[in-house]
Parts: structure tokens; C-alpha cells; sequence
């Protein structure tokens, strides 16, 4: 390199570093940074000397932008796009209908066995010439080879011997918003909604674009624009122009957009005088709904609908039942392809029995009785995306109808956006956990993915943590937990480890000296927020209604299942909420092996003791130390491996840039306060019905209980809005 | 140069401009962007061959790291700093004790006529060896002085024969910002607050120091961070220390910290029973807080306060007066060198006199009763930031208090974030209005510096148009609007054609072909949105709450002057409010010269007419056509006018990048489609009144009044939240 040369990229380094919101975490997980490794870039190079690129319809030319948008940046080379393969080292792209034909032979197979949206990466040589092929059945398919190609060079791994045939397990992979039209964001902690709705038809925000580009680039292919409380407005003419508008944009990335249907909208911009699902009218109207919305939105995805549940109207409202109300939206969109997304989510202050038996109760009744286009929308537990629940006892239990799981991205329960935690390893732990409902090895995934009882729909959901923030997600690790919900809806089968590895090289850099310690900061840091938050079973003790912070002692809520009280049952005898058989008997919900597991007080695994079973405080547990005792060092626990986590980070600052590398410093500083908080309140306040000392090994809180109750917080964000 | 690097320049040409977003305009025009044009760079580089800075004080180093970073950006060369003095070609920046003595002599009469913050740039040549200075008596005049240094190379004037001594004309010059704890902004329309205040104090968002530079380089010295309808908690411990946090990242920068006092925060937070000024309890409360915020933040600026007004409470809720509430809040600051705002957008639902007379009626009678460290902060005109008013009457009228201007930089009335208007024309038409208060040629702007009634204070405050949108306020051009009354509000006399030219060339281009269509694109689009939206002297017939689009048929709200028909008062005679001698008489509270040019119909300018005169629909204006007829066409020659601007932006493609250029051109569709339904909706209104046809000339609308009148906008930005 000459010296201008090199004088010219020292300049650029010292400028751009000066230029530090340059790197505010905007490109997510698409950086593209040049490789710095000489060696490798040189073989990148070599194997890669020109681009074969066939087709120009609007998904294919994404893909041709994106692959030279990201070898342009890996590589630091220009490319030209031509159709003709040159004579060797060739990166040849197309759909199968428009593969050279002197590949036909070698990709005779693997097409046999290509699934729909997957793509096949091979490396091929003839007569000592190297090609790499890049293809697929459908245009989808190369989009996403072309992503899957392009994150093989952001994480260095060879590409010199390719031979990946590989496709989507679960057919629907979507984001939930819980984004309002005045932009506020329900759970949101990332700044307000990035869907302008009032500059929108007319104003295409950059953003819609790089939105569809990150969710391409893993595979998601849906997003419910609204949340699931929701707003008829959604459906008028006036909206729904605006909606076509981001359907257009998202389109070509194979993104298909839902929205959530507001049950009684038939009366609020309807004017009828009823919502009633067996009125022919109502029925009308949805059918006429859905037309309209067909009209504009041709590959329209469908309905979410959150029904009687918290408040929302529904079917029960006049009588029906949960089928019923599906039914006639189910009716509507069925000629279409269109399909209805059901929540489970309910539970109901009238019923007096264990809210977390409830959802079980309601619907598995109507198991079979649920048209095929509706697809039940069940949470990853039975309570409400707490740092750690059993599985939801619904995964299995109904054979015979269409069930899909939801997960939370956004960390509603688990910190907001200030704490880092790592949520794929949440996410595979409910994958992997084993329902038994067909024998042992039959697990959540195998329920999700349609493999365990066949269906006709298989779906996974993840509830959205993306805002307005520069980065997306306003901490920059939560942009890992939307990378890895929508690696794992690609394949529920992938490993948290893998996950994080991928995102880390992808995000931050390939150094081991990074990735490996990272990688064990991301795993661990998973276990590590139910230490300091809601170790060994316990549930939602989170402050009410904002859910920031502990609020243990909070009782004075009109719905008893809304008081953390409820959930810990703490008293002078113990703690812990008794599901057992002498209990609420929300263990037999479960198949009967995990029954008797859960059922017994020694074999229930410690980390959802207080879950099931209500717990003396000196009840010995495994390691010979009592519950009390046990439960405070947890929380101590989890605020040292903060304090390591903190310390890791600071290791990492070689490694990273300045303006990120700053942000998460200050974010763990906030996460250590608020783990100190966590223990410091929760043990002040249980203190008082254990009547036991703090053992050694805890550090003494310096404030006092009064101190902590005292604290409030009438602005914390994602608080749902006064207007709904 | 090599063709390696032709071939890299190139190639990162392709690369960013594929990274579109990488223009998102943040960095406003701060842009710092190379100079492309050869023999200029060499000009510079030759004068500027090294940088000799003194100092390292926090304001020092901001000022050091800004010449740093601008001359490497602008220069494209790597810049290291040193205390020595280079034999030649060195620009040398130090404040006037650590300037090197052998200048000493060529300064001396320059710091002799050198006014506070302010600072001197001059090139001294001595025995043929060439400097550049740049010096102040004060640090912040230092800072002040290296950005404007900067904006001499950034629109490319010469800088080889520099005598540049120069000091903010008006002593207070800031941005109110009416951002709520929610982070909602009331009439924000650039997304939320960018007060993250949930992660204050502990995170430190990148954009609060680039918030400080941006101000600081247009010369504001402070900024009131929450909405004037205040919610007291900015004023508990737990908010303090959150506002701290801020004051300290925006101290190095010369930039005061202001908070809105609610007054009755005695009760809300502190527990007593009144708020009653001249209650002693109140009194110590208040002295009692500031001495708790001084404490925190020495340099604290002080209170804005909005008392007694739109609901807010104030001192007459216990039968005191304005004088009263404002004596004891000044009495709790004088102490620390605090100020109070004390805003006079007072009218009351109980005085049936015209709305534009209440203030001066209120507040006038108060003259010279007001102590030293409180200013009257009066908006431009009597009623409330229209697209054109009448200047204040206040202004002049209170020889013996001190009077600030309140400019509105959001775009409440003037088409949100989606219009482009110049407002820096605006705010000139104000400031150079003659008052005639000291016979001809007593401009207001002689009013706001001081010179025409010696003052304490001087001041100037803009409502914020700044929010959390990549490119802060939302439509890229309103940019200028932030930028051009920072530059007035240290220079109330400079012309808004000089700053629109700043503006265009450090923003975008510095090119001919760009720069002159688009300084008279800037400078016209004040008169247009007036065209198409309030012509002829009409005002405030927006539509009610959000303002958004036309209402001129609200007539149902609670209070009279809060509906449009109160204004425009047409009927089958005419149209105007007549405000004469013979009417409400407002235009007796200006100066008797004033007052008879408006008063009279064919003396009061046209632009201005229905602002004082009912005038019959037949009236001939000077053009000799009617009033009816200049109406219609006045409409429509804005609507043209607004095609003329997308026209003239589409030829400036090939001087902008791709992202902004889109941006606009989006922006200036939706202004067009919107200038037609102010047209449409505003004529077919009064055309029910003047029952006079459409004049040849203007495009008849295709819509009924039926359909304008039926829109709604339930969720448009900018409406106060629902918990105030």
C-alpha cells in the first residue's frame, strides 16, 4: 500500500472516530466492516472475483443491493453485477429456472430436497475452475441465501468448501408491535414508535427500508403493525392507506403485514350497534372489512386479536365463545389466505381460581374446534413473560388445533433497556423444555414446529423491542435478543451459544480476545437477572403497572392477581405460590411425568421451587443451606456477576468502538444499581415474615424498606397510554 | 494521486453513498464536510499549515477538540495541536492572557471595543510571516470564536486579510423547549423529547453534547428544558439530580440550565396548603428550592413561568397579581444571580374584550414594578404565532421593565414538520418593524437589545423545534429555523438572506447552481405558506387543538377565542376582525403613528387588513380587483408557489445526497397536497358567505366542504398529553 494510500486511511480512521454517532448502532447486526485480517480478505477475494447475478424483480434486486452493498464493505472492492459468469472464482446468483445449465447436475439433489424460502450455497469446481452458487426454488430463497452467504464472511468462516441446503422450519416468523398511533410504544423502552403515522402515506422514513432489511437478513416474514390493544382507527380508510404504504416498502423482502383487530370495531367505526360473531351483520361487516384490505394489501398476512382478555372486548361480551369470535374473522380472511392469530392471554377477575391455570382452562376445551386458518397465540409461560417460568402447559395439549408461541423481546420484566440480558438462552430453555406429552424427547420446539402432531399453520411470534432509538433497541445488546428471536423462529433447533457468537462477530468484532468472553457474558447473563430479580420460582414482584423495579409488597390493586402478593404468598411460614396437587393443582395441566416431577417437593428443580410449591423459609435445600439463606445469596449472587459482567466490559474496550463501548459502561453501571436495588428491596421486605437474619455473604442493605416502598415513578416508560 | 487511492476514493464514494442513512442529516451544519474545490483547499491548508492552542479548561478543550475536528473534516488533513507558536502560517487560538506577547500591540485597540463573549479573528503579518488569531477576553468568547472561524472556511470566504471583532448583541439567547416528563413535546413535531429522562443521570446520551455543540455554535447560552404547562416533579430530588447531569454536560459549552416553575408547586410537591405569593410559608419554599437547586447547579439560569394562563395556576388564584407571583420567585433566585421569566401570553374566558388587547392590558399598567432579575417574555404577536401578525404592542411600551421576544421555531401553525418555511424571514419582519415608539425608525429589534430603553437584561427565547428524529427536527430544512434565530438572537439586525446563504453552504452545497435558487426558495416560502394558508391579514382559522390543516367552521368550543369563526368573523357583509377605533380598538394600544396607519382602511397594508378592518367582500384593493377575488387568488398563487419549490428542488439533485434530496422532495408533495386543501377547504367556506363565484384563475376544488370538514386527526403530533 503506498504511503498515500495509508496516510489517507489513517486520516479516515482519526475522522470517522471523531465522528463518533457514526457508530451509534444504527446498522445492527449488518455492519459490514472491511476485514482487517489480510489473509483471510485475500481469500475472500480470490474466491470471490466477480458477481454472476440474474433476475430484476423487486425481491431479487434487493438482493443484488445487499450483495454489493456487503462485499463492498467486507472486501473493500468494487463489484460490477453482470449476467455472465466469468471463467472462474465466480459468485453466480440466481433462482433455480435461471442456474447456468452446467450446474444443473450438481444441484440435481440438493433441489430435491429444498424446502420453500430455503436456498441452497455451494461451492462447485469443474474442470479446476471454482464457482460459488448462491440459489434457490423462489426469490424469497436467494434473498435469504444472500443474507445467510453474507454472514458466513461478517463471521470469517471459510467459504472455500460450501455445501449448505437450508430453508425455514416454522412457516410464520413475525414481530408483535405493541405500538400505538399516537406513537407511544406499550412495553417499549427504545423510544417511541418508528411507524410515523402521521407523515405516512406520502413520507418513506430510511428507516421502513433498514427495518425490512434487518428482519430479511433472519428470516422474519411477517409484522403486526398495532398492538394487541388496540385501535379500530387502524381499519378506516384514512389509516389503511398508510398501511399499504409500509406493505409496499416491505414487500420485496418477503415481509408480510398484519394488524390487530379490534373486536368491537364493527360498532366504533362501523356503526352498527352490536359486535356479536353470530350477527349477520357484524359477520358483513368483516367480510366487507377484509375485502377492502384485500383490495389494497393483496398478500395481506391477517388478524391478531387479543379478545376478553385484560379489559378488551370480545366474543364472551355477548355470549360466544373464543371459536365463535375466531370463527367469523377467520371466515373473513379465508378467501384470501389470509389468517387469524387468537391470544390465549386471558384470565379472567371473576375466576377465582390460579390465574396461571386459567388460559389452559378456557381453551383446551375447544381443541379441533378452531378453523384452520386460526392459529392460537399461546405466551412461552402461563403467567406473563417473567425472567423465568415452566413452559406454558398449553404446548401439547392441543393436538388437533394450530398453536404458535409468542415470545417478549422487549424486556417488559427484565430491566427495561438498561439491563443486558441475553434472551435467546430464555428462548431455547422453552424450546428444549420437554413436554413428555409423546414420551421423553418431546420437546416445546417439536410442538411449535409442527413435527410432534402435524398442522396445518406453525407459527412464532416475538413481542417487538424496537423504537425510535438510534440503535433500534436502545440498549445495544437488546438488538441480540431481536436477532436471536428471529434465528430461532428460523430454527428453534439452534443453540443460544451459536446465537450469540454469530451476533457478536456480526455486530461487534472476530477478535477471540472478544468473542470468547462475550459469548460467555451473553449465556450467563440470562441466569444472572433471575439471581438479583426472581430467583428460585418467584413471579411477577415487579412494581405494578410500569413494572420497573421491585414492588413485593404491593397489595392494594382492585384484581388480586394483579398485587405481587399473589404470586409469593410470602407469610411467617414460608414463601411461594403451592401449584401442587394440594395446592392450586396447576400441576396436573402438565403431562404426567412432569406432573410427579413438579408435583414433589424433592424433585421439583429448585429454580421453580417457590413456582409450585409454597416453601418453609428453613426448608433445606440441595446444598445442605436453608431457603431464607439460599435466597439471599441468589440475589447477592446475581448482583456480583454484574459487578463481573461490568468488569468483563471494560476488558472489551480495545475491541469496540468509543460511543458504544461507552454506552454499555454506563448501562451495566445502571444495571448494577438496579440489582443492588433488587436484593436490597426484596430482602428488606421479606425479611419481615422470614424473621431471620441476613446470613454472611450478603452485603447489608444501607436504606431502609420504607426507603425502597417509597420510591415511585410516574414517568417510567411503556406505560400504556391514557387514551385506550 | 495513485490510482490505489482514485480507486479507493471511489470505491467509499459507492460505499457511503449506498449507506444512505449515514446522511440522516444529524449532523445539522456541523457538517464539516471536504472542500472539493482544489485551489481553495490549498489556500487554507497554506494558511492554516499548523494550530498553536493554549488552554485546557472543559470550555477550552470543547473548543480545541470543534477545530480539531472541523479543519480535519473540512481541510482533509490531520491537524496535531501544540502550545508553540510555528514560524508562519499558524493559526493561533488563546484567550487574551496567553496570547503570545509579540501580538500584544496589534490586539490592543481590538480588546479595548471587545464586548462580553465575544472575540476577535484577525491575520497579523509580521516580517512577512503570516497568523491567523483567534482570541476573547473569556473562554466561551474563544469557543464562539473557533466555530465562527470554522463557518468562514465551511461557506468558503477568505480568510487571508481577517479583522473580525464581534460579541452577542442581546445577553440571553434561549431555547424554550415545551417538553413534557412523558417525553411528549406539546407542538413537537420531530418525534419525542430528546430528554431521555428515565435514564438520566446515569446515561449519557451522545446527542446531549452534540445538542451543546450545535447551540453553542450559533451562540445560544441557555435552554428551559421542560414545557411551560410544567408538572412541579422537575422540581424533586429525584428529577434535580437528572437536570444536574444535563447542566454539567452542557456547561463547557457556555450553555445555562433553565427549568419552568409550576406555581403551584408549593402544594403539589411541597405539602403546604396555598401557593399564595405573599404567604411566608410560600415564600421560604421557594427560597428554600433554589438554594436546594443552586446547591446542585451554580451557574442555574433561573424560572420560566406561565402563570395564570390557559388553565395554568398563578398568583391571581389567590387575588395577587403578576407582579406579586413574580417578586417572590426572583426574591429566591436574585441571591444566586437567577432570572425570571415571566411569560405575558395571558387572556382571560372572562374578558370579553378582544384576545389581542388582554396582555398589553394586563401587563402594561405593571411598567417598572417588576424587580431587576425578572423579564417579560412576550411572544412576537398578540395572539399566538400565526403564519403573520401584527408585532406585539407590548414592545415599547414598558420603558422601565425588561422585555424578551418569544419566537416560535416549531412549526405549530405553519404546517408541523412536513412544510418548508423560512421562519429567520419571520422573525426579520418582526424585529425590523418600526414601533415609532421614539418617532421613526425605533425597530423592535431596538426594543429586545436594549438600545432603546436601557435594560438589565436582554433577552431572546425560541420555542424548540427539536426532537428525537435522526435529523432533529424532523423536516430537513427546518434546520435553518433553529439555526437562523440562534444567529438573530445574537445579532437581532442581521438579514435573513445572509443566514439562509450560511445555512444552505454549511448544510448542503457551496456550489452556485444550488446555492442562489435555493436562498430564494428559503427567503419566498415565508410569504407562501401564508398564501395558501392565512392571507390578507387572516389568522388563527387552523383547525382546533392540533392545529393541523384548515378549520375556519369551528365555532363549538367552550371558550370564544378558541374558535376560528371568532377570528376570521365572516358574514354576508365581509370578513376580518375589526379591531379599529370604531371596532375593538386595538390598534390604539400601539404608537399614535401606528395607529393611524392601521386604523385607517386605505392605509393599512394590505397584508395586514383583516387583521384590523372588516372589509366587504366587493372592497376593491389596490390591484383594483376585490377583496373576494384577491382572496381566491392569493390562495392559489401560494399553491403555485409551493409547485415552484418542488419544481426548482428536483434540479438541485445532482448537489445534495440521495436520502436528504428524497426527503424533500417526499416533504415538499405532501406541502403541495396540503397548500390545495387549505385552498379548497378555506374558499368553499367563505364562498358559503361571500355567495360570490370563483374567480378565473383559481383550479376549482374537486372536494365538498362536506368532505374538509369531516376529517379528523385524533392522533396528530403536538397535542398536549392528557394527563396535564
Amino acid at each position: 500500500m503506498t504511503n498515500s494510500v495509508r496516510s489517507l486511511l489513517i486520516f479516515l480512521c482519526v475522522f470517522f472516530s471523531l465522528k463518533s454517532y457514526s457508530d451509534n448502532g444504527y446498522d445492527l447486526w449488518l455492519k459490514y466492516q472491511k476485514i482487517e485480517n489480510k489473509a483471510l480478505l485475500n481469500t475472500y477475494k480470490n474466491t470471490l472475483n466477480s458477481i454472476s447475478f440474474t433476475g430484476n424483480t423487486a425481491t431479487l434486486n434487493a438482493a443484488k443491493e445487499e450483495i454489493v452493498r456487503g462485499l463492498s464493505g467486507l472486501l473493500n472492492h468494487e463489484y460490477t453485477i453482470s449476467k455472465a459468469v466469468a471463467s472462474t472464482n465466480a459468485l453466480i446468483i440466481a433462482t433455480k429456472e435461471h442456474i447456468d445449465s452446467q450446474f444443473t447436475e450438481q444441484l440435481k439433489n440438493d433441489f430435491t430436497q429444498l424446502k420453500k424460502n430455503g436456498f441452497i450455497i455451494k461451492s462447485i469446481t469443474k474442470k479446476n475452475r471454482k464457482y460459488t452458487i448462491i440459489t434457490s426454488n423462489d426469490e424469497l430463497g436467494v434473498l435469504y441465501g444472500v443474507f445467510n452467504f453474507l454472514r458466513l464472511i461478517q463471521t470469517h468462516k471459510s467459504i472455500n468448501d460450501l455445501h449448505i441446503v437450508d430453508a425455514p422450519t416454522i412457516d410464520i416468523r413475525l414481530l408483535n408491535h405493541w405500538d400505538n398511533l399516537d406513537r407511544t410504544v406499550e412495553r417499549g423502552y427504545a423510544g417511541e414508535s418508528i411507524w410515523n403515522w402521521h407523515k405516512l402515506p406520502d413520507f418513506i422514513d430510511q428507516r421502513y427500508i433498514d427495518y425490512a432489511r434487518a428482519n430479511a437478513s433472519i428470516g422474519i416474514n411477517g409484522t403486526v403493525l398495532t398492538n394487541v390493544n388496540s385501535n379500530a382507527l387502524i381499519l378506516t380508510p384514512q389509516y389503511m392507506e398508510k398501511v399499504t404504504a409500509l406493505a409496499n416498502v416491505f414487500r420485496p423482502y418477503g415481509i408480510k403485514v398484519y394488524l390487530t383487530a379490534r373486536f368491537s370495531a364493527p360498532i366504533e367505526i362501523g356503526g352498527l350497534s352490536t359486535a356479536d360473531p353470530l350477527h349477520k351483520e357484524v359477520q358483513q361487516w368483516w367480510n366487507d372489512k377484509a375485502k377492502e384490505i384485500y383490495s389494497q394489501i393483496p398478500d395481506f398476512g391477517g388478524f391478531l386479536v387479543k379478545a376478553n382478555s385484560e379489559g378488551q372486548p370480545g366474543p364472551q361480551n355477548y355470549g360466544r365463545n373464543h371459536v365463535d369470535g375466531a370463527k367469523m374473522l377467520a371466515t373473513a380472511v379465508a378467501p384470501y389466505g389470509g389468517i387469524v392469530m387468537w391470544r390465549a392471554f386471558v384470565y379472567s377477575e371473576h375466576d377465582t381460581d390460579d390465574r396461571a391455570k386459567q388460559a389452559y382452562t378456557e381453551f383446551v376445551p375447544f381443541d379441533g374446534q378452531f378453523p384452520d386458518n386460526v392459529i392460537i397465540q399461546v405466551k412461552n409461560g402461563a403467567i406473563d413473560f417473567q425472567p423465568r417460568e415452566p413452559f406454558h402447559p398449553m404446548f401439547g395439549a392441543m393436538p388437533k388445533t394450530n398453536v404458535m408461541m409468542e415470545f417478549q423481546i422487549t424486556q417488559e420484566y427484565l430491566g427495561f433497556s438498561t439491563h443486558l440480558v441475553f434472551l435467546p438462552k430464555l428462548y431455547q430453555e422453552v424450546l428444549s423444555s420437554d413436554t413428555y406429552v409423546k414420551g421423553k424427547g418431546t420437546t416445546v420446539a417439536n410442538v411449535i414446529d409442527g413435527s410432534l402432531h402435524t398442522k396445518k399453520i406453525t407459527a412464532m411470534a416475538g413481542v417487538a423491542n424496537i423504537g425510535s432509538d438510534f440503535n433500534w433497541t436502545g440498549h445495544p445488546f437488546a438488538q441480540a435478543n431481536w436477532y436471536g428471536f428471529g434465528r430461532l423462529a428460523w430454527n428453534p433447533h439452534l443453540s443460544a451459544k451459536e446465537i450469540a457468537d454469530e451476533w457478536l462477530r456480526s455486530t461487534f468484532s472476530n477478535k477471540d480476545e472478544f468473542v470468547e468472553p462475550m459469548t460467555d457474558l451473553l449465556i450467563n447473563s440470562r441466569e444472572t437477572v433471575v439471581n438479583y430479580m426472581t430467583p428460585l420460582g418467584l413471579h411477577h414482584i415487579m412494581d405494578t403497572n410500569h413494572h420497573y423495579g421491585p414492588g413485593p409488597w404491593v397489595s392494594n390493586l382492585s384484581r388480586p392477581e394483579w398485587n405481587p402478593v399473589y404470586y409469593h404468598k410470602a407469610d411467617s411460614l414460608g414463601i411461594g405460590f403451592n401449584r401442587s396437587t394440594d395446592g392450586s393443582n396447576a400441576v396436573s395441566q402438565y403431562s404426567k411425568e412432569l406432573k410427579t416431577i413438579y408435583n414433589n417437593l424433592e424433585s421439583c428443580p429448585e429454580e421453580l421451587l417457590l413456582w409450585f410449591h409454597h416453601v418453609p423459609w428453613n426448608y433445606k435445600l440441595k446444598n445442605g443451606d436453608t431457603l431464607w439463606n439460599n435466597m439471599a445469596l441468589t440475589y447477592q449472587k446475581g448482583v456480583n456477576e454484574v459487578a463481573q459482567m461490568e468488569a468483563t466490559w471494560k476488558m472489551m474496550e480495545p475491541y469496540v468502538d468509543n460511543q458504544r463501548f461507552q454506552e454499555v459502561n454506563m448501562l451495566l453501571k445502571i444495571q448494577l444499581k438496579e440489582a443492588n436495588w433488587w436484593k436490597n428491596a426484596c430482602m428488606l421486605y421479606f425479611q419481615q415474615y422470614a424473621n431471620l437474619p441476613f446470613p454472611n455473604g450478603m452485603e447489608k442493605p444501607t436504606k431502609s424498606l420504607k426507603y425502597y416502598q417509597s420510591l415511585k415513578f410516574p414517568f417510567a416508560p411503556g406505560i400504556r397510554p391514557q387514551w385506550d
